[in-house]
């Protein structure tokens, strides 16, 4: 359901260091969200030097850019969002001055999975289990 | 106005499948959204195989973000969606269990195109005519 | 705090060109939207010529997305997407009828940046403060 995007210059991460993230991430939506980390995605875009620029300058943040449905309570996503960004500097060793993390949202029935609305926040278990049971 | 992104693993899409896949989208978001083909942009990503992850292990999903401007009706966007993920499928061969597609939207006033502030849905007509007559 | 994403097609824009782009992005976010240029990130996605489709040829359009808070005042994203828009073509030469300009936004405590919820909008000078001295 939900899709992370990991923006960094070249480099930054090596193929193990990308591989630990994406479980990292996984893990924690999982866990805070109640969604089989089956559904989660998570891609990493690593761009040129010259390609990403914090003031105006060339730099090297790691850009993190979650997508989630509408309607999660608010304290699940603050708790989500602080995991994530706690997670994006133990696993990489970015400090967390070059890092931010931005969740974004639209309503679940906005998007499509599996070839099946997702569900409303609260509505995964019958929602899987209509998967399961091939209903 | 809206973007369609869509986000592989290198060669998923052949070049042939690409320009097919944004053929059916512009299609469908035309006569959907009622916007002219002409204001409809596609963009795919194609990244390495170690950076793309599902449930934490390399992956090859097929994700489709789009966005597009608030306002439009519930039932439209709910068929919008729903044609997109099935052509997703048709066009490419990538099975619904791999494809996601997420419509993210946010105010027609948050959004500048050929120099003019995008029309709110319902409005296009308006919008349109101004631009053909350079008014 | 803002991220600007410019998704050109390859060879649109040279170096030069980027990093003028980038500071022009950051000089008129931190000036109407009262953030310091050090927490504005612009990132360029150059993507092959076959990538890139506007009615379902290929094309070379400039799409620019910006994530910003929720909560400035409509009158500001108004002018800030109309400077960006205007920015756009005075530094690449591209002409408006090719530049998309589309800000997106949730909500500031959606977001995480050097470890630290990002304040809403108009709470920016206590934010830097604390920051400022390390509290």
């Amino acid at each position: 359901m939900p899709v992370y995007t990991c923006t960094t210059v070249q480099s930054t991460l090596d193929a193990q260091t990308r591989a630990n993230l994406a479980g990292e991430l996984t893990r924690i939506h999982s866990m805070i969200n109640h969604v089989p980390g089956t559904y989660v995605n998570v891609v990493f875009h690593e761009l040129a030097a010259d390609e990403v620029y914090t003031d105006g300058e060339p730099a090297k943040p790691l850009l993190i850019n979650g997508w989630v449905r509408t309607g999660h309570p608010e304290a699940q996503t603050s708790q989500l969002v602080a995991e994530i960004a706690s997670a994006a500097t133990r696993v990489t060793g970015i400090p967390a001055q070059r890092v931010l993390v931005v969740i974004q949202n639209s309503p679940a029935h906005f998007a499509i999975e599996g070839g099946r609305v997702l569900p409303a926040p609260g509505e995964e278990e019958a929602w899987l289990r209509a998967q399961r049971d091939g209903s």
